[in-house]
């Protein structure tokens, strides 16, 4: 037997808890927050779009886990501490069993960084999913773009590239053997965002960014925004063995280009050197210098034998893109 | 000649400007708010879907508006103070008539209420905004939807039907003469929230809530929420001309549970009826007083003559109405 599900009985099912650390949370027209003396909200949105961010079919609960994850990652590229989320959410009709895994993935999600859904709306429409989160950062330590200073270090977390190869291999653009797909695919469905190291990283990187539309392109960002230029070394980024194996070319298109990756790319000066190493252990990600800022506007490579290479990977845009 | 616009064109060419109360604003990870000493932040957000919220086809200009329009009316609800709002937007395709329109009505608004955009997120996808709201309160000023209390005097303001009378015509459920249409086609189109209002409350209602999904279906919501009952005198709902020309029938489905109308509905002592009053001619709205609460659970419908009438109105429900 089928019971038609109403838009209030889904939130009371699948989306109200009670709150904690908010003063109000879901159940009136706004949710209520702080005051936190001597903090900064850090506050920013995404929206997953069926089709373009996510295939038709994926498992909800790693949709969960993603519509939240990615903008943990915002929080973490700006060294924010999450406090709590809304989540909007449009769906064709109201399966129970879709929102029990999706509310199960966005749940343990929530739970493992102690935080809360404190509001939000639910409505009828093409499956969209739009994640607001709300982050705390002491005054004047927020990691910010236009941060980076001539001179400093360019670091990265983690194995960028790593989503871009598994969504090649779903979308039949090459094949990877399954113990290699297996090793990547958690990193495009699971993305793990950098709460820990952002806050790590605080009052010792200068600026930083999550990568999550391709390393050049968001460089690009924090180039702009702080007016100065970087080299990057190509050969210095870290690979895992499945990036390993693949042909050069294709390589560095994930390295380089391939959006979805939520790591980290932040700078620092030399001097910090010790305590960015300090910080990635604490955090438990690797992290690797590859390239370093100079005053010199511009997006130079080279590769491991110093000589350079054509920057021209596009940076990832939803209008450019088929 | 066209011009294909990116992604980051858009934002630079629609939505950037420069940021006055936002300590950072949009173009980083995170937008960066506050402290603000000894106050909460009211945080909403709502989702508007083509074909749910809006026709096909509906003017950019108004959907901007309304987009912002429908968050704000939430934060009065609250008795906030509006200070920022974020858009996260999936458009088709980036046509610039239609972006300069969105943008223009959107901005519109924001100016008329002082505040600004601070951050967001534009993507490839069937035609949805969704607007994440910022406001500020006064700690323990809120107006809660769970403190409505017996003996409370229960106040609407505006013109509550009016929305869902348009939507009729719209949609071809009934016809309006020409001037009656434009009477109540821009509380549909353009609906104004009460923002002003809320903070007039403040310290004078004790619930509050924008009624959004209809009168009778809110009102359910602040039963609810404050364990109390009510008694509605429906000859006493305010009806424009418009309203006023419509069968009985009609005209009273339109009040009691007609969607889209961005009135407060709240409630206050008798004590206080001065003291409202004079908050609605502050605020510039008509207010009526309809009904009070009473401790006994229930909703409970009279005509003008005590008698009394079915409440079987349904509230609007995304998943369950067609």
């Amino acid at each position: 037997m089928v019971t038609k599900l109403g838009e209030f009985d889904v939130i009371a099912r699948y989306f109200r808890r009670p709150a904690r650390r908010a003063l109000l949370g879901v159940g009136d027209d706004c949710a209520l927050l702080g005051p936190e003396a001597g903090q900064q909200w850090a506050v920013c949105t995404d929206m997953l779009v069926e089709g373009r961010h996510f295939l038709a079919g994926t498992d909800p609960r790693h949709l969960g886990h993603k519509a939240l994850a990615v903008n943990l990652s915002d929080l973490a590229a700006m060294g924010a501490r999450p406090h709590s989320f809304l989540l909007a959410l449009a769906l064709a009709q109201p399966d129970p069993a879709w929102l029990e895994a999706f509310s199960g993935g966005l749940f343990a999600l929530a739970d493992e960084h102690d935080i809360e859904l404190v509001g939000g709306d639910t409505t009828r429409g093409p499956l969209n999913l739009c994640v607001t989160a709300v982050g705390l950062v002491p005054e004047g330590l927020a990691l910010r773009r236009d941060a980076a200073r001539a001179g400093d270090e360019l670091w990265v977390s983690g194995t960028p590239g790593q989503a871009r190869l598994a969504l090649g291999h779903l979308l039949d653009e090459w094949q990877l053997p399954q113990p290699l797909l297996r090793q990547v695919l958690p990193r495009l469905e699971q993305p793990q965002p950098r709460v820990t190291l952002g806050l790590a990283l605080r009052g010792i990187a200068h600026a930083a960014i999550d990568i999550s539309d391709g390393l050049l392109g968001d460089l690009r960002h924090v180039l702009d925004a702080s007016a100065v230029g970087a080299v990057v070394d190509v050969d210095a980024l870290p690979a895992c063995e499945a990036l390993s194996r693949q042909p050069t070319q294709r390589r560095r298109a994930c390295q380089l280009a391939g959006g979805d990756d939520y790591e980290l790319l932040f700078t620092a000066a030399p001097a910090r050197r010790e305590q960015v190493l300090r910080a990635g252990e604490q955090a438990g990600v690797a992290l690797t210098r590859i390239g370093s800022i100079e005053a010199e506007p511009g997006l130079r490579l080279r590769d491991g034998a110093g000589r350079s290479m054509p920057a021209d990977y596009p940076s990832f845009d939803h209008f450019l893109q088929p």
